[in-house]
């Protein structure tokens, strides 16, 4: 029956492909000031890479209203004190004859990287404050047997258990909860990397669950497929990682969101492996517990791997791009797109603040180019009239067989003339995707100069979108100006995703503390006021982002008290050792926590 | 924010609509033999209604190879023996000031319908044996706060509760266990039939779980809406059925399945009210026990209403049709449909039996009709030399824009054309669309004269597809002939929905039971033999039916004994008394029941 499927050669990771420890990204990836006082990002994985920008600092002051001196900047202590290990010296012993001995490790700075995602106040503890509490060892098993094993071993000398994927959670899912008395045990899945086999026929693919995404990629493409799963975290996130946190990808109008990807999972949970025989198109097979898995942020097991849907790359890849003379106007056109026509794989408007960055994120414009660009920018303002300071952009990527691609620009193109949008090419659109992967790594820039600086997001009905994102950016700006902050806030907004039924709005939040006593407290204020202010103006507790800790506060605001029951009373039937219990969603056996889960500062 | 939210005037039922209690469908509507032996369908419901079908039983007996003398009939002694109510007296003074007096009922005959769905088994006992076991009381209340307080009271007063939707499950998971010492009380939800609300502009609607398919249709078309959730029950089944046994549409290509459907589900449980403030377009909030609700056969608790997505009417609804000279033409066919093209909102591919079946439901031909039909059979045969005992028929039903189903029309010609299809017309598409409501009446038709028959249906990746639907046939005809039954099974299959993965088959098979002591035992043994043959052959437990009682003891086969303690441990833990008591899934409070769930009868 399987005779059409195949095991694909295993790619071994290339050296260069080495991580930031104290940072977003690549090591060799980071944005810096150059002596003639522009900024460059290291290396030359991006398109950014090794570009000087001269636009970006003195922008960044205008709309801020500082100052930002570089020579005044606010030093790293990286790598901040690292608690000593709590080690279960039975359990050592036990995975010593396990594992071999590059599998097992107490270093330091590998504990403290196993302990926190990429929560702002994660970052700016391992540089300026300190963990209180991190993984005791790290372990790195090969096999799923060795998983097992692990498992098992934990579960008989009481020990804690944390699956670890990509470390890119923006939810304070990896951090250790500081009383946790067990020693903890970071199980990083990057060995358990395989496609293990593609099936051709079924388009189907069984995965490991620590591939990460942008290798994944690769591999599939070797062989004319695509997972069609890209979240912006996509060059480090994993497989796992995307189930457990219940993910979105940026294509989801043509490939679904990762709930519609997974076929199967498999998990090896407390009390034994969660696994199938077989795996079908769509089932009714009553309560089905692989499906729990996802939102699960590694409170129920280590998932080792799963059967995904796999597509054919596309005919045709082609990016586009829209201006609108306003936020309001692109919503409308994002609006009837969802109504009138099939909307690209992906589609994505920028408010006015975040045209204006990815303006300064351009270099020192010179001859031909230049001209151009002023042309254009003549054209939009003058002839258009636009205004340079509402206008808004939308940036496209269709992908499919010609028709289809052909059928969707069409509507694109007619609705866009209905909203008063300006055609603004491939070029302006295929750059608008490729800044997401470079300004991931502004906001460890910046911290070196005082600002403190992070990202939300939400879904919302369509009708709430726009008054939702007006009240988020003012709640922002009182919240600010009633602390006396220097200068302002930098707020600003996407919308990442659109369905029927509404949108998912991704915000970018900044403020300078320079001078401020706690910045790490007053940054978690602000994050939880924007969050309030979220669900007041009707958005969910999270699009893709998840729960973890940071937010496990608000669930008693989104669920009844029946329902938080039901997943506690749920964690506690199959996990009744707490075994797997990094904590997050307020899930530890007591389920009195959920009730002190509604107030009072961050509770881990 | 609710402004846009309105909400429609409330249809009454009509009087003409009362539903059969001895079999499926409206009571109007049942197959008869005429004097001259021809067979009509009574009522006027139905395209075949009052139609002389000359064809049919000529055709039967000779497919199953059997005499079939109409005068030959196997009585029915509906209403079978009922049961005499046990009453639990505290729990009837309590529910008797909450509920007036036409809320609240022991009739026997409506006691021993809420005591069944539609299994063969089910049918066949309540008019030739017994149920052992029927609700003792019959409750319908008209509000959620009747459905709260009848919770209550049931959890004080130690009565086992079934909520009831439409009773058109295949599955037994309305069959009462033997062993239940408790009062059962079913929750009739037919009065909680209202929409909320419609939000046009959020494309979202608020309805309650009792509405029934087609009145729900008939209420969002007036206002320009439509669910576009069809399944062949649509007539009858309800919106909270649909989502407890996690249903699928022949539509799903275009609106989805109900998983995809469903935005938000508010449920009375055990432990209180599982409900949310808001609703979303997408989350990512952690554990989601909405989502538990899926599959969960009425175990967990009565759904009472939910918010579903809604989309305007299509521009363009169309019927088409196109023969292929064998099955495996047609499977190439679909298969290259979503490989290349979207496909049409249904697409259906009956094989050859199915598809002379169809030609048996048509009435006498007379005139310029019989001459049409009398060429194109001349065409369809001689010119294009399609063996009447090979070829097959595909239906399809395009809805959307004009240019959307342009577009697909247009694949479809390009992909029959390949697979050596034959246009055949929109008559011959609507045609087969409209069959399968007045084919549901036959079952119950022909269990008159000995035959008893029944669908069973799953799920399987394409490759293995053909291969499958052979086994089964070949596997039921071993089984009938190795007992020696008289003639020839009848087993028939159609592909009703198609993935990227693979497709769902639906078998209907009967047999001839004239002279065999238990029927009801043998026809389980077929079953059940019927469903062995399907897991071997990759095929999923269910694709839409579900697991209820009737496939509890396959669970083991498909999922490991972890999944399942999983299911078990949780059920325990959300309602500790076991309250929701129907015991589906072989969920009871003793988790040992699943391992003997793996063999001996049906132990329910």
């Amino acid at each position: 029956m399987d005779g059409h499927r195949f095991t694909p050669p295993h790619q071994p990771l290339a050296t260069d492909e080495a991580e930031s420890l104290d940072g977003w990204g690549f090591r060799d990836s980071a944005f810096e000031v150059l002596p003639n006082g522009n900024v460059m990002l290291t290396g030359d994985r991006y398109e950014l890479s090794g570009v000087e920008l001269p636009y970006l600092l003195p922008w960044v002051r205008k709309v801020m209203e500082i100052e930002l001196p570089v020579a005044d900047t606010h030093p790293s202590h990286y790598p901040s004190s690292i608690p000593e290990p709590r080690r279960n010296l039975p359990f050592l012993h036990e995975i010593g004859r396990l594992l071999p001995e590059d599998g097992v490790t107490e270093d330091p700075m590998v504990r403290l990287r196993h302990g926190h995602g990429h929560t702002l106040e994660e970052m700016y503890a391992i540089r300026h404050g300190r963990l209180e509490r991190v993984p005791d060892l790290v372990v790195y098993p090969s096999t799923e047997e060795q998983v097992t094993a692990i498992v098992e071993a934990a579960a008989r000398h009481d020990v804690c258990l944390v699956p670890y994927g990509g470390g890119t959670n923006v939810t304070d899912a990896l951090r250790c909860p500081v009383d946790e008395e067990r020693s903890i045990v970071s199980v990083d899945l990057s060995r358990l990397d395989r496609i293990l086999w593609i099936d051709p026929v079924n388009l189907m693919a069984c995965i490991q669950a620590g591939a990460v995404g942008r290798r994944l990629q690769a591999e599939l493409a070797r062989h004319g497929f695509t997972l069609g799963h890209e979240p912006d975290s996509v060059e480090f996130s994993t497989l796992g990682g995307w189930i457990a946190t219940h993910a979105s990808g940026m294509k989801k109008n043509r490939y679904g969101n990762i709930e519609d990807l997974v076929l199967d999972v498999h998990v090896i949970t407390a009390s034994g492996p969660l696994s199938r025989p077989h795996v079908a198109p769509r089932e009714s097979a009553g309560l089905d517990p692989r499906r729990w898995l996802f939102g699960s942020e590694g409170t129920l097991g280590i998932i080792t791997h799963a059967v995904v849907k796999i597509f054919p790359l596309p005919e045709i890849q082609k990016y586009d791009s829209v201006l609108f003379p306003s936020f309001e106007d692109g919503v409308g056109f994002l609006y009837d797109l969802t109504r009138e026509g099939q909307p690209p794989a992906s589609v994505r408007l920028v408010d006015n603040l975040q045209f204006q960055l990815g303006q300064t994120l351009k270099p020192t414009s010179r001859g031909a180019k230049a001209l151009m660009s002023k042309t254009q920018k003549f054209f939009v303002t003058k002839v258009k009239g636009f205004d340079p300071d509402r206008m808004v952009a939308c940036t496209l990527l269709y992908e499919g067989r010609r028709d289809e691609v052909e059928t969707e620009a069409a509507t694109v193109a007619r609705l866009a003339k209905r909203h008063k949008g300006m055609m603004a090419g491939a070029e302006n659109g295929r750059r608008g995707y490729q800044l997401t992967f470079g300004i991931a790594y502004i906001r460890d820039f910046v911290m070196k100069y005082w600002i403190l600086g992070e990202s939300f997001e939400t879904s919302v009905p369509w009708s709430e979108a726009i008054a939702l994102s007006e009240n988020v950016k003012q709640r922002v700006h009182r919240e600010c100006a009633a602390r006396g902050l220097p200068g302002k806030p930098f707020v600003t907004c996407r919308v990442t995703q659109v369905y029927q039924t509404g949108v998912c709005i991704y915000f970018y939040f900044g403020f300078c503390h320079k001078g401020v006593a706690d910045p790490a407290a007053l940054y978690a204020e602000l994050e939880h006021a924007s969050r309030d202010e979220i669900l007041k103006s009707g958005g969910s507790i999270s699009h893709h982002h998840g729960v973890g800790k940071i937010r496990q506060r608000f669930l008693p605001r989104v669920f009844s008290k029946t329902a938080l029951s039901w997943a506690a009373e749920f964690k506690r039937a199959v996990d009744p050792d707490n075994l797997f219990g990094i904590s997050n969603q307020a899930m530890r056996l007591e389920s009195d926590r959920i009730a002190s889960a509604t107030g009072g500062p961050r509770d881990d």
